[in-house]
């Protein structure tokens, strides 16, 4: 049930809504915007309830909301959620600014992973990414570097203030990762540990939920629905790629889940065009479409040299490559009406 | 195999080629570029033929096609293929201007149709789209209006001046089709109607080749090739989506298709949005990730009163919506280096 | 509409009901049970009319059907219905017995096809299959042997008296294919060629119809209504399997469609376990598991030499490896309630 | 790397080969069967050391396996796996022997549990089946009784003797699980949960792997490895059906994986007829192309009363429902060479 209240209601108002629907047993989310104001509630509430409420002073209307998922609907909230990396100052997601989140597929040395963060960042990426656990296919191949991966993404965040996003491959990882990166996520594989959302919904740290390859937009949903009734505020969606037919591609990026879920939820939605496509001269194509169908912004593998990557070469682009994919990007997004962030290149040029 | 010549290369060395080839039992199509010409080559060639050629003057290179297309090959060919519908001085597909087919999925009646086109020529649109000939999935559906549909497009471009495409189900109506419609589309249902490819290969009008909902790239790409094998020139792809698990939209539009179909091929590629989502609140984010990503034009179904229309009217839009669309889509084409189609109005801007 | 009425119901009352349907615009179906007798009716038929029919002498129960198809339904006939390849005396299909129908891919030669036939028809094989028109995703493979295949098929029944069916791919072949054939397949790729389907219907010959390899149960049960609507009577459903992301296997054999089809219509339903997995040794496993699951017969491709093939080489059987398949099916089919064909050797034992 | 010795090898030879191996980095792996001995090898070995083993004496033949799974292997052991469940004298599953798991889909509470144990215990079922944790794609659906769930499985267990299966989430709780659980479950949803896997492997207790909804073969085959690689040996693989764009059913059951399963592996294989189809009226007709085609168990879901169940009621058999899908098993797997578990009424009937 969603109550929507006028931007002016005051604060005894709201307690007396409130009251009456935890009174019921529902609990209930507040949340504001510059136009009104939003209580969303959860539980099973009886039908007389909503009649109830919307007799109270300050209410405009109360409806039900009718998909399966509550918190993470559209209807909850009064604005679109912007989830910042790296606390106040940090990079910001959902906004009217394009968001690159950058790095190679494994973090593999200290070296590799600064050469790249200081390209990517150069050009505008304002997140760095980096797996140190990897969830791989074979348990032969290299499995990341673990904690010490996480050591050097620290590092290098402190060398270029880069917030850091790395994958948390189980639940009993969360607090060790949530020391080192400023931002946790969920890979495709574990969409569905429903245990891991749980526990990191109860952590108060921006998670970067990936779908699933073979998860529908609705279960994509669901999931962030886990997290969120932890207590969760910060959730990015990632759409990258289903499992289709189509053997010239890795994956099938799901061009429609961006404009779906734009309009399902209040979360931002990025697209991962590097393992959407599963080829690098694909990356830039996908990430233009992307942008250009309403995505707030983009996870891309960047490795200084790809024939040598541990893991996922064949989809990881060079610096110079990446440079180009953001300089071909520009004009894309502000025909979409969005911004590129702000480069040490642009502000010269600028100035 | 593919024998690059000097684009300085003589008629009689260009005769001395074909009948070495010839005379293998080789069949050979000529492609002139501003930069080269290219031979290639259908047959089983025998292995010492390629050092033979080789060595002959005005020959740069020879080698082998390693896919199973060949015609359609971007190798065989020295430049895009650019498809004219209407004749020379009607509208082109595959070169720097976006090509907009629109119009409504079936032709429903005169007057609705001049309406439709009317509107969409007004913002751009080059092409009219309309359905005589529907295939359904039950018997007992509308199935078109058959030649009255024919006329009625016929006589909806004899006002406008807009080339028409319409659909062809059977071999037996390739004839009655083609001498009412400029362009003749395959539709999705039968893209592996592989008599049918045969016999219009064999007609020498442009063909629109929709890409059917389980085909792969690859299979596209040899529908494509059965009718360049019986002399077709002039084809244009187009994605529609293809059939996947995902149930919030009708098909899972393929965005990878487009920059893939550019790389393996020299026809011109198109996507259909309509037909990918089904909704028609998708059609708009859809047309402009196509566009970013590459594509080469759209075609979009349109319907004065979609709430009324005979076949597919959740995805159909109005007029006034279509309008937006490609007013939003003028930036995306441009930043991905496209130019727009001159309209009455842009002509008076411009003015 | 379905009209149960009781088995006694005499001509006039019948003809009383279809009188009131069709003065209503309603077409009329009869099927006569041993216990009951079934008037299927089509058309957009006004709600007073149930009421109506409801209340005429010798009428049990009258109710919609909710389905999207009718005549295949099986509401709409009062006994499963059992197709007859060959007239009469020929191969019946969807009865007690498993109906097995073997041969090669392709008509490759008079020769290897008699000897096929010997072989397949010893062991139990009551219909000949074998290509003559070869829908095949490149226009450079062999395409069968057109008319001379058919000559070819219509001489070993000749020989053997086995009933043939062979695909037809175009309506302009059904005349020239129906001289030939006792039955004619619409393959998997034709499956919505629906103008195709339109014409087999009007001829009146059992059709064997493939399921698309992306098509819905729904829609191969569309399919058939196709052909229904248009008066056929005799069509044989065939599972073959559908297009997954799975590479073990050529296709993925939808064990599932066997008994959902069993319980939507009253058309008989087989397995094709060649095409399903592509693979030869997969076929005896994948053909156990349909009959067990309820298919009413099979269909398998029997090369003499499947390494020389033109087609489909992977997936066929020597006749020896048939024979062993047919000898494990045997106690499969008995515990399953169903019988195996008499066989020359079989009627030897039991002598 | 493979080494098939002799079955008369003697120990000091054996000796012999292991040490070369692993003087050279590799891991053995020694499985004795009636007519060979095999040593399986995993490590990056260098070639010469083929040759040099190939000449040890008692060495028949040493072969490079090219799949990326090793230890699970058709090659890698000298007998198919047989899992004991409940020890020594407990349920086995991969022996001549059908096996049948059954219970339902949550442990909703002692009585029905034990109600349902003793009903499918009567007709054949050697292993019960119950979720104490289930993954729920909502957060606000039933979770399942946790702990409590374990202690009713724990006791039905103490009164019927039959040995348990539930599933594990989470590396956490296996320890718990374990406890309790004769065998412990990995979800379809954690078929890719890499780090659950590793741990589950280091526990000596029997594992039965559920198939991923989009899961490859060679995936659920890697997956198996997971578990291996860190010791574990007694795992059941089980087809539960993949995700497709068929929408009859809720999973499609890939019949194929089950043949190609037991050609790849020597684990057993099973299928769960209850989540492939999604159907009570589809669970019999699956079950019985299962075990036709291969199968060495089943899953199946039973409820008391599915209509007041907290989960999957759709897919659940009433006990009088299982029983009759026993009775029709009977000739099915007889027919495929299996014999179905004696009961107190098989035994009874014998006497």
């Amino acid at each position: 049930m969603v109550i929507v209240c006028q931007a002016t209601i005051g604060e005894n108002e709201l307690d007396l809504i409130r009251e009456r629907v935890e009174a019921h047993g529902g609990r209930t989310y507040l949340s504001r915007g510059a136009e009104k104001v939003i209580i969303g509630c959860i539980g099973d509430l009886h039908e007389g309830l909503e009649a109830e409420i919307n007799s109270l002073p300050g209410v405009e209307s109360v409806t039900k909301v009718q998909t399966p998922y509550k918190l993470v609907a559209s209807q909850f909230r009064a604005e679109r959620t912007i989830v910042r990396a790296g606390g106040r100052d940090g990079t910001s997601i959902g906004g009217d600014e394009i968001a690159l989140i950058a790095g190679p597929c494994s973090v593999e040395g200290l070296e590799m992973l600064r050469e790249t963060a200081t390209a990517v960042q150069a050009v505008g990426a304002g997140i760095l990414r980096g797996g140190a656990f990897k969830p791989r296919t074979s348990p032969y191949s290299f499995q990341g570097l673990g904690e010490r991966g996480l050591e050097y993404l620290a590092e290098v965040r402190r060398e270029t203030g880069m917030p850091v996003v790395t994958e948390v491959m189980d639940a009993r990882q969360i607090d060790l990762v949530a020391e080192y990166a400023d931002m946790l996520q969920v890979g495709a594989r574990n969409m569905q540990n429903f245990t891991l959302l749980a526990e990191l919904g109860r952590i108060r740290r921006p998670v970067l939920l990936k779908r699933g390859a073979s998860a529908t937009i609705e279960e994509l949903l669901m999931a962030a629905e886990y997290l969120m009734a932890q207590g969760a505020r910060d959730i990015i969606l990632c759409e990258r790629g289903i499992r289709t037919f189509e053997r010239a591609t890795r994956n099938t990026l799901d061009l429609s889940a961006i404009p779906v879920l734009k309009e399902e939820t209040h979360l931002p939605v990025i697209a991962d065009p590097s393992h959407a496509g599963g080829r690098a001269d694909l990356v830039a194509p996908l990430a233009y479409g992307a942008v250009a169908a309403g995505a707030d912004g983009l996870m891309i593998e960047v490795h200084p040299e790809p024939e040598q990557a541990l893991s996922d070469g064949d989809q990881s682009l060079r610096p110079a490559e990446f440079e180009l994919l953001v300089e071909g990007l520009r004009p894309i997004a502000e025909a979409a009406g969005r911004r590129m962030p702000f480069t040490k290149a642009t502000e010269r040029d600028a100035a």
